[in-house]
């Protein structure tokens, strides 16, 4: 296996930068063919690598004096702050001295930049942005996430062969089920972008496209890849996070209004992390940005270090199984 | 106040006929002013009623020999099955007979019946199908989750006054804050139709628009009504109702795997159960189908008795505070 090279921006997210340091750091050990390039300000990386051990051949410091936030607007950040960890980061991976970059800063600009500086492979029309989220069988891939809405029927196609691809490589589903979010599971329904795509889903020979699916059967684990045009994919991936914030915190809220109910928690509380252990998307890195020249990956804004040391195992897996030569040989795209 | 007579489908659903005929019973007494006439199998109706005491001046059997099943194709049931309780039901508020009609039968063919035997009100362009979903602040009323896809702006439009004035004066809710689904809070997002509305909602002096929602925020009680096309809006909805069975069955899950979460479990389970029960939408009653001639209610399938009861309060509400002349009126529609 060759080294897999990666950056890792230390600035980006909610515990930047001693987070992000500490699961780069994690990520060493583990993973001996990863070369780690911390990109930020030079005097807080190096504050946050100091007294601790690794092996310095296998991380260096991309000194970058500027800070995307947020709350900025993206196309702007991304053309004006040349000097920032996210834009020198991405630029490595165009220039091919980095194969992957992983942020938890901010989204609009991670995808923006993905698009703009990095580039799309050859025959890729559309860079989709395809977060995982927790079922109650396992993980699920939303593709198209991003940013780019009114999609085509063409690049869903792509999208669906895309997100096969991943999970099966990448996240080790064999035969992943693909399906296409619609508003109901029989084939006449949808609007009129899932009528074109419909049929051109089913003509595919390389994935195991298993029809529509509700949204109401993904968190059940109706589905391996969910199909979507980014408008649909966002909302629900969005009411998915909301919904599971707003019940788990009255649930908290429940469990502590009583005495009777304190108590009756704490003897449930080591029981209930267990099972919902398995609602942890974290385990399976941070959401990719495919169809780039790269690997661009996006953790939550809050990840904390054991979220980016497994995105850095994403990114040697994503390496070292060639997924963007399997997206070019097996979608037929032209090299 | 007048009295409101409500055709209460008694095959629809899956407590049909035993739940429903309990729900309109237990609501005649709480509501004087209601006319109730059960459509359906007159032998099943009749045997559901016997040995049950109730005002028989105000409640009346439709004999309806024939049932549309939940797996139908809806507009061929509707057009074959003219003797079906939810057809005859229907028939009688399109005549004026009834005011308003209940099931908890199929969706699909409630929303075509609605709309090609009801009929709409003269100007509507499209009758909503808005459910109401609970949050952690009180309810939201989700506008359109029906089953025309791909809408156009001023459609979008005529959806938010339509559920800003269902929500101020049939669920009480002041001022109602009315926002358009988007998939992110800020202006310059959005896919084409969003684009095209946002402006057009700006300039409505009738509601109080507070601008884009993200699907993360609802849950949260971020809006009172949230404008939608039927597509995006049904992902919404779908994917509300599966996080929220799926995360529930996993906690039950958890507390029940071993003696320890077991014991716990009872402690908690009171207040835990206070605590959801403001997740319980069925106090607010069935989704409306808005922008009929008369009023249709849609109940969740497994509609228990205490939903149907509150569907027949929402009948009388929406009849005493004659929305649909509040809908002419306030939105400019031609008489």
């Amino acid at each position: 296996m060759s080294v897999t090279r990666i950056v890792v921006d230390a600035m980006g997210g909610d515990n930047a930068p001693g987070e992000i340091i500490k699961g780069a750091l994690e990520a060493l050990p583990l993973y001996p063919d990863a070369h780690i390039i911390l990109s930020g300000r030079r005097e807080a990386v190096e504050a946050g690598l100091s007294g601790k051990s690794f092996p310095s051949d296998r991380l260096e410091i991309l000194d970058a004096p500027e800070v995307i936030e947020t709350g900025e607007p993206p196309v702007k950040a991304v053309r004006t702050k040349k000097e920032s960890s996210l834009v020198k980061g991405l630029m490595m991976v165009r220039g091919g001295e980095a194969d992957a970059f992983i942020t938890a800063g901010s989204s609009g600009a991670t995808l923006v930049g993905g698009q703009i500086i990095v580039g799309r492979i050859r025959g890729i029309e559309r860079p989709p942005f395809a977060p995982i989220i927790p079922t109650a069988t396992g993980p699920a891939l939303l593709i198209d996430c991003g940013a780019n809405v009114d999609a085509r029927a063409s690049h869903l196609v792509q999208f669906a062969q895309m997100g096969s691809i991943y999970m099966e490589n990448v996240v080790g589903i064999r035969r992943p089920r693909v399906a296409l979010l619609n508003i109901g599971a029989e084939e006449e329904k949808g609007n009129a972008l899932i009528k074109e795509t419909m049929p051109l889903l089913r003509e595919l020979t390389n994935i195991n496209f298993i029809g529509n699916i509700e949204a109401r059967d993904i968190p059940a684990g109706g589905a391996d890849v969910v199909v979507s045009d980014a408008f649909a994919g966002n909302i629900a991936l969005k009411m998915y996070e909301g919904v599971a914030a707003t019940l788990l915190s009255e649930i908290k809220k429940g469990m502590t209004s009583t005495l009777r109910a304190k108590i009756g928690a704490l003897l449930v509380k080591p029981a209930l992390k267990e099972t919902l252990k398995s609602f942890d998307a974290s385990a399976y890195g941070g959401a990719p940005m495919l169809g780039l020249t790269g690997l661009v990956v996006k953790t939550h804004g809050n990840a904390k270090a054991n979220e980016i040391r497994n995105a850095v195992g994403q990114c040697i897996e994503w390496k070292d199984k060639a997924i963007n030569d399997r997206f070019v040989e097996e979608m037929g795209l032209k090299k």
